[in-house]
């Protein structure tokens, strides 16, 4: 493989950055192929890993008690969760479609055992949190191959962790990170759901950047690029 | 932008996902153009997020002091880290390069700030560390970007968190998630360092999967599945 990327390899990977979506509604009911899965969760375990412990684990679901149970834990604490919103964003957070457990036909539940390899992994006695990092890590990969396969994805993290452990059987230290959704669907959204909602906007690159120190926004070694990134970035894409 | 991708545009995804190394050595002194870094940062934005609340900052550093300073953190902890090593395993710990710092031209600190949108943000009531991982995901979507432009990443996990928030002026409630040196490089390795090394080898795909619930290995619905994975999979790339 060589070690430069042509136009034509930048634009397919750039491809998948920004056409993933977060995938709630559209999914049909088409069976996912073997082949594609093991594509996408082959894609997964070439993630990063602190020490290369690559401490995560895939439980493929499909069995439809599982999901009714977790779909029954996904009301509850979406009853829960309305609660806490502002009065005034109550009814409009309740049109809000945010999961698809039933209607998606493959659940993946991405877990995070500290125990692999250990007790001694490289780069995690400092900052122990880096092994759950790395598993995150594996699920966006997860998240983009799915996408480049035309299979989407959604994340449900309006569920309870308990309810989880217990009906995938996980043990008292296996934390389970991720709950994904996946499926074949009509079509993909250009603009993600909760913005093209009004719930929300993208927030521009130069204000989630700092230079040098949190808030500072000038700096003398980084003038050329605070003055770039003000302008059109799509020009750059 | 057609919702379908070719066998070219899956061919460029894939690269990146399959070249992709956590780089610590072969960083060569030439500066990043800052549109080469528009287009990493970028990429980086566009990571999902729970209930969309982009809960990242990117703190751009080329500071040597700051950069010394952190070495520093980084030669204390590596030390520390040494004394836990097995006694039979600890000269070739010793003999691993596992930072590039100084040698970098341009570290940057990913941070999570659990305030941005909130205190009511989607999907975060249950699972409040929700907000962490999706600062993952966009880890995972810059280091990426990273490699598909020639641009080597390393993350740097062997140092103090209580360092970083000094130095960087982080205030209490912002999370420093990942500390990256990046610049360009003189190759990419094939193999991932530590598995070259003969520290850790590559788990099989089977072996990081189960079906229905934990531990189990076998299930009726899944059968093909089994028996296709346990196939060479390197056809399937």
């Amino acid at each position: 493989m060589n070690d430069y990327f042509t136009d034509a390899e930048k634009q397919g990977f750039y491809k998948a950055i920004y056409s993933r979506r977060d995938v709630r509604a559209h999914f049909t009911s088409k069976p996912i192929g073997d082949s594609t899965l093991i594509k996408i969760l082959r894609a997964a375990h070439h993630a990063p890993s602190v020490g290369f412990s690559q401490p995560w684990n895939f439980i493929l679901i499909k069995d439809n008690n599982t999901k009714k149970n977790i779909k029954e834990s996904f009301k509850i604490e979406h009853k829960r969760a309305s609660k806490l919103v502002k009065d005034s964003k109550r009814s409009e957070y309740l049109s809000l479609k945010l999961e698809g457990i039933m209607e998606s036909p493959v659940n993946i539940c991405v877990t995070y055992d500290p125990t692999k390899f250990g007790p001694f992994v490289i780069g995690r006695t400092s900052i122990p949190e880096a092994g759950i990092y790395s598993v995150c890590c594996a699920i966006q990969n997860l998240w983009l191959a799915a996408r480049t396969e035309g299979i989407g994805l959604g994340w449900v993290s309006i569920i309870s962790n308990e309810i989880l452990k217990k009906q995938l059987e996980l043990p008292e230290h296996v934390v389970p990170v991720a709950y994904l959704c996946l499926g074949h669907v009509t079509n993909f959204e250009t603009i993600p759901d909760l913005e093209r909602a009004g719930w929300l906007s993208r927030l521009d690159l130069k204000d989630v950047m700092y230079y040098e120190k949190w808030e500072q926004k000038e700096d003398s070694s980084w003038r050329d690029m605070e003055q770039l990134i003000k302008t059109n970035l799509d020009t750059l894409k």
